[in-house]
């Protein structure tokens, strides 16, 4: 950490600071530039608050030098971390999600589940608890969501993937391969902390309006409580632009790739929140090296109970899943 | 809600669509322009999936009419609530609540809690529970701090506010007055469900990016299990600007004065994230009619354990206080 | 356009704002709903100021039924438009620009021309004005720019195109084949209806913060003048995220191909700022089925006199070069 | 200026790094961290390129020590500027600017001019080159409406102000008090260029999307160029939310007090979009302690040409006036 002086500071006001600095354990580098003088913090700066230094009278402005993360961070684990769901391998090669937005019934979650399979997805998706803005609105067939997804997963053998609101449905999902924690609920930290302790990989959803550093603070939450099977997910962030529902980022693949060993999985259903715009997105993402992408899929988009706008046919989706793979060919 | 059908759509599938939507219950009004036809659909189009229709091939666009929140509007409820908090009425005169950010020690938030009081502050707030970016932060007291501030409460009579991160500890709340729901948990919707049945206010803080009918949306959450008591936060929302931490949206107050009867609240010491910025925006949010002012006061900034940055000192906070109220005066 | 009114208003303000309309050369179709009176506008609404309409006591919300442009608009020119530049056809197939962001010598600039010619690009590019955040920055060679970009033309055959930033500047740019318009001048209306009077291609680049609607309203004021030849350019928009510049938006591609019949390029050099980011952009805005791609190319990133971070070295051009193509047979 | 290398880097890449910074004219401080190395730069760094230098392969992050700016900076200039506007100090006690949008008849603009001075204002403001999204929208009355806004002068001795889109124009200007340069031509670099040498004060508003760092540096521009007469207005800034037209962002206030010694002026017209948001917002920026108040205020807003929606009728505006001199007269 780094700590840059007012010009014209007193040397006394100067000693104080670093007196106080020390008595917080920490050593202080004294570097006397022209106009500026720069403190360089040594030690455990984790739990120095920068923004009161910075606060100070004298404090200039407070740089951090490391990365806030650990666990996550490539430094410490350079290479990639490749996380098994029941045999399929997310981290090497392309991993293909797919399913309707949420479970209506059983003819539909399976009808759905071969046809994606038969595509070539590699994971069904499906949620049985819907978070919605409105109280209103339908809000997922909760438990007997999930029966109907272990259905689909016995009858196909594709592993599944579904979001959990609260730990105290945890007992629920014991069939489930991968939980789920959608974009609202990233820095729900109480739940981020219980995920620490479960023994299933969990798909983290970056916050509408979450930056990538925040992002890989909630899954060094998950982490620091020794579940380390953490895959990250794009979705689209909150911006001006009103075309689409969000602005999927894609810059975040080459982005994490420097800084984390976790996979990355991009959703251009949500982001975009249109069907037409998915397979241009989903494409976009496979040449941007992405390691999975998650596509809503309905087999009768017009009577879906949630979401149906975004969702492809399943026809469209094996033709999308065709040029991907094919993309995927050329840029690995 | 309205169906804007794009120009030179054939009768055919316009009257198949109609068929459609009656199928759903829905009256339908249809209006001939010049160049387009639009539909009024009539009944509860609570439940139709707005975006859905507008995928359709032959829909330009699709417009709701009426808002999608009922309770805590003001067309349902045209006075504007006053929500008691043992005696204090919020939503009458100006609510001050002043506090440290944490709980920190006994004589901490009892020294506080004295001098925010004879300042002439109504509510006294601290954190006991924190919800913090890094896993390796300071995470509060947790229950040794609701201890904390029960004895500070005893000691000075003002009510008590301090948030809540998981219903699993209701039962440590007992004594607390308010409910404050973090802007991290604004659409933690397992937990606005659950704080419908909870005898007590709610003070549910804006998201960093949720927009005000979001907001109103979470509210409507909370109201629709039984709870009506809800007080409105305002504490920045996150823009391209980082001269500040967030940028406090003041409007805020206005708009929610015509759209709901619900009392807001602005927290300046959150959305700036530096002390000497706080004075001037608690003055324009009372010079702008809002209910109540949340600010932050310590008693030893440089040492406190979290966020002493944005904090103020007591004989700061107490000057405050004082032109708050010569302005609250100037505006009613 | 269409009007909704407030619940319960009364037959005598409805039938004086219906007059008002009337008055303003307005037809107007009433539909009564169960709860609300919806009116329709027929006529030229363009002139309608919606924000005052629906800033009176008696309207609860106005929508605009067209879309405000028309001669960019894909309903009126439904035929993708293929903008001929010197012989190269941008709109058909892939164009692929790319050049340093300032031209510095001769020696530099005739140097990465022909290397960019051998790498396959069609295009050269190369700042001569340069708008700089800072007036102490260097701010390009101006006049002496342009003469060293017609001497690599003259060399390479590669058109060539430059920023215009003042139509004083006009006499400057016989030479050069396509005006660059920055996204800073986006909506510097003076500019953009000089441009309408050139009989040259115009580059529009979008503002940081500017919409995808105001972005084709710019293209408008060009095309209204009389020049037809725009090429629409996403370069990234402003959002809270830092770990890129900015954030590229690529869904602007299929959105456009909706909206517009005008050609697109991508520039991924100045949206993410740093060259590691370059190609898996690219890629992705290939696979989303851009019509182009503006690269910066520098031989000597590191003494290079502007943004020589996002700047690629002519073989790693040429490898994502090669890629593009591969990735364009596949989504064509 | 500060690089900080990454852990591990070699001595020999260290040298390699120090050895090119020195032959940049630079002087460096090497200070070993427990894990970092940190540089420190001495000299002239305005021209170092950080991102560049940040690109490096051993370079981890690189700080800027000293604002960009500097004839702007409050480090260089400690006392507040005044600015005099024909008789009016801008920059002590409170200066009211009011007056329509545009100017559209002799009859409105005196009418006005006249209602806005019997309530108290200082300045009289009203469009005669308007910039509009569309260019089918009425963009003003131009030459004509310049004359209108002199006769309203002479009528009632209150300076004008009025908006310059282009610098051709300037001959116009002549009886002209302070010249407007609006939001979208914020970094419209040439034409602040062309400001530096004009003996007139200039209105600088803050584009939509622009820091207000950059608001600083476009400041800078015209100053750079001899016309320090620089007065600030924010008039809202591009967030997500949607309730405003854009998000007022009065924290500028005291954010800038402390970085420079310009006036700044508050818009709330602009920023809110509709009238009944317009007085709070006013009083909030009194309340703030901005330099000054910038309304819009039309006879008709019902029939005005552009903008009525935010308009005030000229008894709300008096009334406004008053409440803002009593605010003003509290806070100072």
């Amino acid at each position: 950490m780094i700590c840059i002086l007012k010009p014209g500071v007193t040397k006394d006001k100067q000693e104080q600071l670093i007196k106080w600095l020390k008595s917080q354990n920490l050593g202080v580098h004294i570097s006397e530039g022209e106009t500026h003088c720069v403190l360089g913090l040594i030690g455990d700066t984790s739990k120095v608050d920068g923004d009161l230094l910075e606060s100070l009278e004298i404090v200039e402005a407070v740089r951090r030098v490391s990365e806030p993360y650990k666990t996550c961070s490539r430094q410490f684990h350079p290479d990639k971390s490749v996380i098994d769901v029941s045999g399929v391998r997310v981290g090497e090669g392309l991993t293909v999600i797919a399913g309707p937005c949420s479970v209506e019934s059983e003819e539909q979650i399976i009808t759905v589940a071969k046809e994606i399979k038969k595509a070539g997805a590699d994971i069904l998706r499906g949620g049985a608890f819907k978070p919605r803005t409105s109280p209103y609105s339908f809000q997922g067939l909760k438990g007997e969501g999930l029966k109907l997804l272990s259905l689909a997963k016995k009858e196909t053998g594709l592993p599944i993937v579904t979001e959990l609101m609260d730990i105290d449905h945890i007992d629920l999902f014991d069939d489930v391969d991968i939980i789920q924690i959608g974009a609202r609920n990233m820095q729900n930290y109480e739940l981020l902390k219980e995920l620490g302790h479960v023994d299933k990989p969990i798909l983290l959803k970056r916050g509408l309006a979450n930056t990538i550093e925040e992002l890989l603070m909630s899954a060094e939450y998950i982490m620091a409580g020794g579940n380390e099977r953490v895959i990250l997910c794009e979705r689209g962030i909150r911006t001006f632009e009103r075309a689409t529902r969000n602005t999927l980022d894609l810059s975040i693949i080459p982005v994490l790739r420097e800084k984390t060993h976790l996979p990355i999985i991009i959703d251009p259903s949500h982001a975009t929140g249109k069907a037409n715009l998915v397979p241009p997105m989903a494409l976009a993402a496979v040449a941007a090296g992405t390691d999975g992408v998650m596509v809503e899929v309905h087999n009768d988009p017009l009577h879906a109970l949630c979401d149906g706008a975004q969702s492809l046919k399943p026809e469209q989706f094996a033709d999308l899943a065709r040029r991907m793979m094919i993309i995927r060919e050329v840029v690995s």
